[in-house]
Order: C-alpha cells, then sequence, then structure tokens
C-alpha cells in the first residue's frame, strides 16, 4: 500500500488513457526512486502545458505560444511552414490522425481539425461541425482539392459523406483517402506506408 | 510532429518505465484534450512528491511525512502498526516487493528493504549493502526469525546464501521463500529450473 500522496499521484496517472491501477503505481514508484529533479521537472513542464500549448487558430493543429511573439493569430508549424501547397487542405478528425499523416510525409497541403465526427448514437448532429468555418477558408485562401481523411469508420464515412455534400458549392475538388487503411482502425496507429498509400491513392 | 512545450513533456514521460515516444505522445495530447485542471492537479502532486513521501527510517517502505508531526523518527505504515509481530523480519530487495507481499496478506511481521541485491556482473559486493544496519536492527528488536524474500533469480539466490551466513551470528532462524510453480500455472509451460525447485522443496 502506497503512502496518501503518492496514491493521489497514482490516481492523477490513472487518468492518462490505458493506465491502470498498477501501472500507475509502477510510476509513481520509479519517480520515487529516480532524482526528486525528474518529478520537479515534470511538475514544472506539466503546469505550463495548457499556457504554452493551444490550438492553432487557423487549423485546430497544436500550436506553441511563444512568450515573447505577438499572440494573434497563433499558428502551429504547418500553418505558419510557407512551403505547403496552399491549394490543398487535409480534412481531419482529431490532431492526433494530424500527426500520424504529417509523420506519413504524404501530405504536402494544410489541414483543417474538425474535433469531432457526426455522430447519431453519440447525439452529434452536421450542425455541431464547424462547417462554416470550413468552408469559408476554402473559399478564402482559394483551396481547389479537399482530401477528407476522417478515419474509415461508421462516423468517419458519415462525415465525409457529409462533407462531400457541404462543400459541393465552394467549387473545391473533395477527395476521400483511399481505403488502404484497414477498416476500424484507428488512424492514430496506422503505419507511416498505410497512410502514404492512403493518401497517394485518394479518390 | 508536437509543439516544442508539448515534445518536452513527453521526453519527461519517456523517462517512466515502458513508455515509448507513442504512448508518451498520446498522455500529452490526452492532457492537452482534457481539462487544464488535471495538468495542474497532476503538477501540483509530483512538485511536492519527494517531499510529502520520504523512505521509512525503520525499514526502507515509503511512509508519509505529515506537515504537522514531529518528524522523527518517519515511520512507514507497517512500521507504525503496533498490530504487527515484532519478532518477525522479512527481507526484500525493493519497495515493489514489498508492496507484492502486503497484498498477498501472508506477512504477519514487519520488513527489512535492502536497496539492491549482491551481483558481481554489475559490481554489487556484499559491502553495498545495509548488512550492519540489518544486523542492528535484529539485536535491538530481538527479532527471532528472518524471511528471506529477495527474488528467485541468480543475484536474489547470491543475497539470500550472503543474508544466511552473515545473520547466523544474530541467532534469528533465516528462512527462505519456496521457489516452485506458481499458482494456477500450467506445468507444462514451467521452465526447468523451477520444475527442478518445485521438486527438490516438496514437503
Amino acid at each position: 500500500m502506497l503512502p496518501r500522496h503518492a496514491r493521489i499521484v497514482a490516481r492523477l496517472l490513472e487518468r492518462l488513457p490505458g493506465v491502470g491501477e498498477r501501472t500507475a503505481a509502477r510510476y509513481v514508484l520509479h519517480l520515487l526512486a529516480a532524482e526528486p529533479a525528474l518529478s520537479l521537472a515534470l511538475a514544472k513542464a506539466l503546469e505550463e502545458l495548457h499556457e504554452r500549448v493551444r490550438p492553432c487558430e487557423r487549423c485546430g493543429n497544436l500550436a506553441e505560444v511563444e512568450p515573447g511573439a505577438p499572440a494573434s493569430p497563433l499558428l502551429c508549424e504547418v500553418c505558419a511552414d510557407s512551403r505547403r501547397d496552399p491549394t490543398l487542405l487535409c480534412v481531419v478528425a482529431r490532431v492526433q490522425d494530424l500527426s500520424a499523416i504529417e509523420r506519413s510525409g504524404a501530405m504536402r497541403g494544410r489541414y483543417f481539425v474538425l474535433g469531432k465526427l457526426v455522430s447519431p448514437l453519440e447525439g452529434v448532429g452536421p450542425d455541431d461541425l464547424p462547417l462554416d468555418l470550413l468552408k469559408q477558408r476554402i473559399v478564402d485562401e482559394g483551396i481547389r482539392e479537399v482530401i477528407v481523411a476522417t478515419p474509415p469508420s461508421v462516423d468517419g464515412e458519415a462525415t465525409a459523406l457529409l462533407l462531400s455534400r457541404e462543400l459541393a458549392t465552394t467549387g473545391a475538388a473533395v477527395s476521400r483517402i483511399a481505403s488502404g487503411v484497414p477498416h476500424g482502425s484507428d488512424l492514430e496507429f496506422a503505419d507511416q506506408v498505410t497512410l502514404g498509400r492512403a493518401i497517394a491513392g485518394r479518390r
């Protein structure tokens, strides 16, 4: 049985995905056996996490808040990268999916993070998605092609269908990543080759 | 690619046992998607971890430092529990092993945490172990039986052998936890050493 304060730390670590009671206790014992500097560095870094890392105001990706720099608009690395194709936009559900696609190196354009998928079961309808923002951006930036990279799940496909209809008025071509991605899997854990092929084989 | 500060947090989380690059990134993204309160609570708890949790001055187990209470000597829950058999002492290598034995509920006595095992390969000799402290405690507290619960590994067995020799002068009986086939396991898949020990240690 861990001392009370160690249990408090363990209970908080259990809120991380996939961390159970045993794993949390293991983490705490490891931290206690290590130099205090590790726990203190982690404490300091976590304290600043939400201040220093915020959503990109253009695409919803994570962006670093530079202490000295003028704050508006806050742009992520991808949006700030002028070598990106400004006419190509990839729509993803989550930041994790954006990171996975970036790792594949197959996307030359920029992104738009939806934040959620339409889901009748969870009561998420088309009105809950930032469709107006997306359309506005496509028009404002003269986007010529939108690649819909929502996951190959029921909700992901429903969202892709919704987008292909909704974005028809913008004049941009709407494509869908190919089903090289195994059905029902999570984009975050797809390997780079699979993701690269899915993007190259879009239709 | 995570923003710089998120990578700093991820890099620190990678120092936890069994946490690789992917898992650390997953933890950070989860924290960023959750309320800032979770990161802040974790930060605060980690900041105080080494102040609030210290080794028990008697046995080496983890003990809670009570802010108000007189600090010396700092005792863990087991040492502070007067219902424990004061004549029975269990010697373990690590706090983790102590916790595992406590969970079994099979130990009525108290503990002594060695902190390490003799290991010729890692250059840990008998002089690196707190043998004098252990002997002193056995004599001072009138311990009658010492149960050596070091792991059934090469280093654990070497340490057990060393203890049985070193503690002979204290007058306490020295026993060794049984090694054999684990409960609920399949004989077919037990390794040869385990089966050999199970047969040699029959009773």
